[in-house]
């Protein structure tokens, strides 16, 4: 099939190969690599996208025997929310189930880490995508010493296995890191503060993290580096401009469920020439 | 707010007030009455207030207070599916959370009725659909004898129990029961047959549910007589024309939203004139 032959391409200029490391200071992240054209030309091309995400989604749905988890990881104000209201809006929602995860509650904190994100996880048919996820624990938790540097690391594994499992059943994991810069990021929060519209949004929480950006990155260097793997690969986007993270998501998202290749279920026998009355 | 008058007015015409009982055969499913046009004239207004749904759905999750649960009961192929599709795609699924509840699990069965449903009910700031719910345990369960009539029919005050405290937390509960004909189901089950794209949703059991229509309508009755309340009103939706249903769903989900009238929060102070570095 042309299109998928087409975003399976494309996905390969984001992915990150099993077994290397990111350098996420050499990608740029105000990249438009590959796309249509400029922002008016990718957009109608993003549309006509998703409608394509809808259709595949409606097959999914009805086949019933494989999902798809999405996890989306970033910086504040990196896109996570943006991603998924313009990726995901347009696609029917029964068969979508969006997962926030915030700081975690005392009940939460009193099981292993993954305990409340397996809860979360897409049934068949599911679509599932996670806003932040399980990787937090390796992130925050590793740059606030949350945790003794034995403990995070040992998550690397836990992290590989629990996803090995998630695959066994049926789930194919795909994984997003929105990469902006920080001056991207700092016009973004001040655009947040600038507009009365926007300012509920500004958490003065979200400057202190900004400070250890560097921290983070080397964090999610690592983290990404340790879990890219075949059946739940890791995608660093290039985010600054968000119609380029919108078409290359796309992209990577049509590419994997073409590969997944959901059918319609077959009837139920006996039904030829059944008439209701 | 005008647009917001004229939704409440139209809302109106399909509720069931509280302590009375709808008579279902005297309701015409094909009624059209007070669409804006014909199909082709009304479906541009449902379009538009599908927009509206997302952006008061918006301010629902940013204030963080209030929930939305739409419960839809329908008799098969009544329209719980499509309804959804049509009613929601468009609406960011970051908030929507949609629960299908099928024949309960055996380990569902090994508790009250509403434990599993409790489950599913949104939390602050979503909008929660409910495809089937709570009402098949006096439906389903009253027609197929699964329990004595004395232990369905207290399930009248335990639902009206229920969605109370769902009130008091903030969850404005809105229930749909899409109204067809007998012969509108005859038709649309015979489509799927005859559909080769769409058999593999036919279920001969649907048959056999079929042949027990009058006493499904009988226990629709009571059960949507038993349980219109203020803060949980049953609302009989004319559904033979898909195009009228969710014309009229949408004025009720819009009259309740505009009723609710979710504000953004109130932003951090000490903002004033900071500037991110």
């Amino acid at each position: 099939m042309a299109a998928a032959d087409d975003h399976a391409h494309h996905a390969k200029r984001w992915l990150v190969p099993p077994g290397s490391t990111p350098g996420l200071h050499d990608i740029d992240t105000r990249s438009t690599e590959g796309a249509p054209g400029s922002k008016a030309e990718t957009e109608p091309v993003s549309d006509a996208m998703v409608v394509a995400l809808g259709e595949l989604q409606t097959r999914l749905w009805a086949e019933d025997r494989q999902s798809l988890l999405i996890v989306l990881q970033a910086m504040d104000a990196g896109g996570k929310d943006g991603t998924i209201r313009k990726v995901f809006t347009g696609v029917n929602p029964q068969g979508v189930r969006v997962a926030s995860f915030k700081a975690p509650t005392p009940q939460e904190l009193d099981h292993d880490f993954l305990w409340r994100i397996n809860k979360e996880a897409p049934g068949h048919g599911e679509l599932g995508v996670f806003n932040r996820s399980h990787y937090e624990d390796v992130l925050i938790a590793r740059v606030d010493e949350l945790v003794p540097e034995a403990v995070w690391r040992a998550r690397f594994e836990q992290i590989r296995n629990f996803e090995s499992t998630l695959s066994a059943s049926g789930t194919r994991v795909v994984k997003f890191f929105l990469h902006i810069s920080k001056d991207e990021q700092a016009e973004r929060l001040q655009a947040r503060l600038d507009d009365p519209t926007k300012r509920w949004k500004f958490a003065a929480a979200d400057l202190d993290v900004r400070k250890r950006w560097d921290d983070y990155q080397v964090a999610y260097e690592e983290a990404i580096g340790q879990t890219s793997v075949h059946h739940a690969p890791w995608y660093v986007i290039p985010a600054d401009r968000k119609w380029y993270r919108n078409w290359a998501i796309l992209n990577v998202l049509l590419a994997h469920l073409h590969d997944m290749d959901p059918q319609f279920p077959p009837e139920e026998p006996g039904l030829d020439g059944l008439v209701v009355v």
